[in-house]
């Protein structure tokens, strides 16, 4: 007999991961969304907020609704879920609020439904949801939300994601200021022209950040990220970010840089302790400028979504 | 007692791999170039050509030589040598002809010297004589020419440079079509401001041909190799190139572009029949249309500039 109800976890994630401005991401293992998704008997998808978040609860309007929808669509199925959000990561956060929504809602009512995709082909329904976030069809936090561990999107046209080695010991320390900046408005900020040099430095420190996580090459990694595309326009609303990235990397990180659109800010770290400790000065940036801030200090993880 | 005389080899170079325009280049087992260098016990450079090929013998327009008083001026030296072309790369043929003679300058002068400095230390001032060839200082030819092997310059400010690895069996054809392309004419056709679509697109590709490079998946590697900075508008000398990168696809190559700026197109390949008989497809691909060409076929060289 069918599953009828299904409880799901989707994992918060680091897009935009330094130099791979819309390209590269990775899952991390806390936070996360929880959503339990069941059958309701009608043709119609059903959202419950049992989150302190605000969410709309429009179908056509939430990003997990679209993304459950277009995947129903294509499938041709009329069958209705309850979608009921159990725990949210903060929206606006840059930690992949909305990739991770829309993941757990097409992971689980695909387990639900019988497991018709494999989960690599659920990417592109998911992305349906958070061009609804953002404006844009991404995939850098959908990918990791889903797949688990550092995805490279090689491609968007066709869509080709190839999940990269890393070394065991690579954590990575994300401090949320309580700053808003969302994502539709930040990516307006980026010029759509751009001088070949820049691009080149981009293209650079890219496949040196590739080329050290697959060969564990943590001082390539350290010197390679760098974000010669975003970053600059989008930094201006976090106070003294240059500082901040020069604490972080005194303190023993390799390399800071926008979680996504931010306001976040990940740095990459070798072991856990030295994440809590680059963790703690981040925050202290934050607290000694008057701004109260959330610090999560995770492995990079392996797992995507998760049937809990 | 110091050593007189040296004979250096210096190997042929692929430059531009497909997405890695200005940053990715990888040393062949042959062709070379052929240097003899020794002490004339004066204070100058003289030049001294033994090959075929038109070389200038003024050492402020000789590649080799303003390489070489590049370095010794860095060391303070007076001393003079005497650089006799053996043999020699044809030049405009796209295969790192000028990087090949810069290199064995500069290496052969250091042996001579002692050793002064590092091999990885030579890529500066074998970059000041590739800038009289090319017009620009760009080092993706000399790195894999003195280094060997595949390697990714991650910064050119400061230079960074990373040895890839790469699959044991990975082989390359170049084909070297009697056309005459110069590399200083052929870098104005490039435009200076990009969408950054474009940008993204070369990142992607770029990303995804070092992941595959140094986790030895070679469908990845084949999707990757495309360049969509120089390729475009430099292949239109080039009759029918698309049906040519076609035809070696169909044959069995990892994906096909121009060799440095060309006319020189190379081919990754799976081993060294697969290397040869693309070659031969490449070759036909040419004589049918009343073009000559010379088809080189050669593993990728761990061996960069070597004592001989």
């Amino acid at each position: 007999m069918a599953r009828e109800e299904i409880k799901i976890f989707g994992p918060a994630t680091v897009s935009n991961v330094g130099p791979g401005f819309d390209l590269l991401g990775f899952a991390l293992e806390a936070p996360g969304d929880e959503m339990i998704i069941r059958r309701n008997g009608t043709d119609k998808l059903v959202l419950i907020n049992k989150t302190e978040s605000k969410l709309p609860l429009d179908p056509e309007k939430n990003v997990a609704a679209v993304a459950a929808t277009s995947m129903l669509h294509k499938l041709g199925s009329c069958e209705g879920f309850d979608l009921i959000f159990i725990s949210k990561i903060p929206p606006g956060s840059g930690v992949g609020s909305s990739a991770a929504s829309c993941a757990v809602a097409v992971m689980g009512i695909n387990e639900l439904m019988g497991a018709p995709f494999d989960i690599a082909d659920l990417v592109p329904f998911a992305m349906e949801g958070e061009k609804v976030a953002s404006g844009s069809t991404h995939a850098d936090n959908i990918a990791p939300a889903l797949l688990g561990g550092i995805t490279l999107i090689r491609s968007y046209d066709p869509l080709d994601i190839k999940h990269l080695p890393y070394p065991d010991d690579l954590w990575c320390t994300v401090v949320h200021p309580r700053l808003e900046i969302l994502t539709g408005e930040s990516r307006k900020l980026i010029p759509q022209m751009i001088p070949l040099q820049t691009a080149l430095k981009q293209c650079g420190n890219l496949a040196g950040l590739v080329a050290g996580l697959t060969t564990g090459d943590y001082p390539l990694i350290s010197r390679s990220v760098n974000d010669v595309f975003a970053e600059p326009y989008r930094t201006t609303q976090l106070p003294d970010f240059d500082q901040l990235k020069e604490s972080a990397l005194e303190a023993g990180s390799m390399g800071t840089g926008l979680s996504g659109s931010g306001p976040s800010v990940f740095s990459l770290c070798r072991g856990e302790e030295m994440a809590a400790s680059v963790g703690q000065v981040k925050k202290e940036h934050f607290s000694s400028r008057g701004i109260e801030s959330w610090v999560y200090v995770s492995r990079i993880s392996e797992a995507g979504c998760k049937i809990i």
